[in-house]
């Protein structure tokens, strides 16, 4: 296959995407790197164009051969300047951000619910979390980190082709919702010694405060990761990963 | 309390100590942050000297008072352009590497033993992680990231002052262990499906690769974290809180 190198333009409109407000005004998001970019061609999602170097080209021929969008080859150090991987000597796309749709739990499932999650590569990993344990909804409050934040993608390892986000005022989405709403503190019921049956919503809060008042209101019940030694917390993604193991074991 | 101004010699080894060989040549590491120079304050730790800020030694005055080290006033400034914490306003401490002594399991223990974990960040947040389930001891490999590193105590949140650390040949010293050794992998049994008895070490490994051949061929078990969805692999620092859950409870 004999491609046509990348434009300038793309590449400065790569640039442009690690801003939040250049992806709301394009509806557009980046991909980085061989094995996101790799599940990214075998996901439903809207592909706007791909910059491969030769080398990602020869390596996945088969997947790229049959492309609807455009291709361009570029070079490794064009697509590290562009995107915010140090090393990427593979490929970068850039996909239309999915609508953000109303989500809620089917009768036989778990979702998530952030409440202020700040920071990008926490969100990533929850994504990654939530996809290990089969959960594929993610509702986000307006104050969590974008989902579609480069560091967050790169973060997700590829999770974020199966789970979706419905970015929401939070509160008023856990009031209007009829299911169970558990909230995850540091004072309530030990993870390990209750059954949480499905439909739930499991809300997680804050790096430094936890769930915001409003929030703690809204939940049924409040669930606690319990504690053996000294630390004075775990971090929300390592306690997404804590209850999402609880919640599923059998 | 009236302090003397840090001298230009401390900063520049506190600039010096993000190097490792300057951390060995020195037998020092630097402890940064309002939380951990707390919690550092509050340990056994041998502390050579503190660089606080106006507002750091007006919070802490009683836990300062006393202190039997040097004790110095800096500018947020100055502690910021020296240490390697982006937003520091509080203080920066250097202390003694603690020795490098064997450690093993007594019999109500488990103890965790990393292979090869590169990054600091994740190095942290499982001695942080071992903190949260009572874990008290590491052991590591010699390819292992330094436990020292700035952005190791900076990602253990303090939890540095209560395990301690060796680092050494990881598989001579699984050889010469006569306890339960436990590896975990992505096709051992279930975690969710088998008691471990104490005492056991706990071998986690690399972030890409997983567990070295010789660990591997050394544990007398493996486990694994059933998978829900689809995601290809946890992050190590998450398949750590897990598999730590799923070890303390009862």
């Amino acid at each position: 296959m004999k491609l046509k190198p990348a434009p300038k333009e793309k590449l400065k409109l790569i640039r442009a995407l690690s801003l939040k407000k250049n992806r709301v005004a394009h509806k557009l998001f980046l991909i980085e790197g061989a094995k996101s970019v790799k599940e990214l061609l075998n996901s439903q999602f809207d592909i706007s164009f791909l910059l491969s170097t030769q080398t990602f080209l020869d390596q996945n021929a088969a997947l790229l051969n049959k492309c609807p969008f455009p291709l361009f080859m570029a070079k490794v150090s064009d697509i590290e300047r562009s995107g915010s991987l140090k090393t990427n000597n593979s490929a970068i796309a850039v996909a239309k951000i999915p609508e953000n749709k109303p989500l809620a739990p089917n009768k036989s499932e778990y979702i998530l619910a952030l409440d202020d999650v700040r920071d990008p590569g926490n969100l990533g990993a929850i994504i990654r979390i939530a996809d290990w344990y089969g959960i594929t909804k993610l509702i986000l409050s307006k104050n969590c980190a974008d989902p579609y934040n480069p560091k967050t993608i790169i973060a997700s390892m590829g999770s974020f082709t199966r789970v979706s986000f419905h970015q929401t005022n939070l509160f008023k989405y856990l009031e209007k919702s009829a299911c169970q709403k558990i909230g995850a503190t540091m004072e309530g019921q030990s993870i390990h010694k209750i059954k949480i049956a499905t439909p739930a919503i499991i809300a997680l809060g804050n790096e430094s405060n936890g769930l915001s008042k409003l929030v703690l209101d809204s939940v049924n019940k409040t669930v606690s990761i319990p504690r053996f030694g000294h630390a004075e917390s775990l971090n929300v993604a390592m306690a997404a990963a804590v209850i999402c193991d609880n919640l599923k074991r059998s």
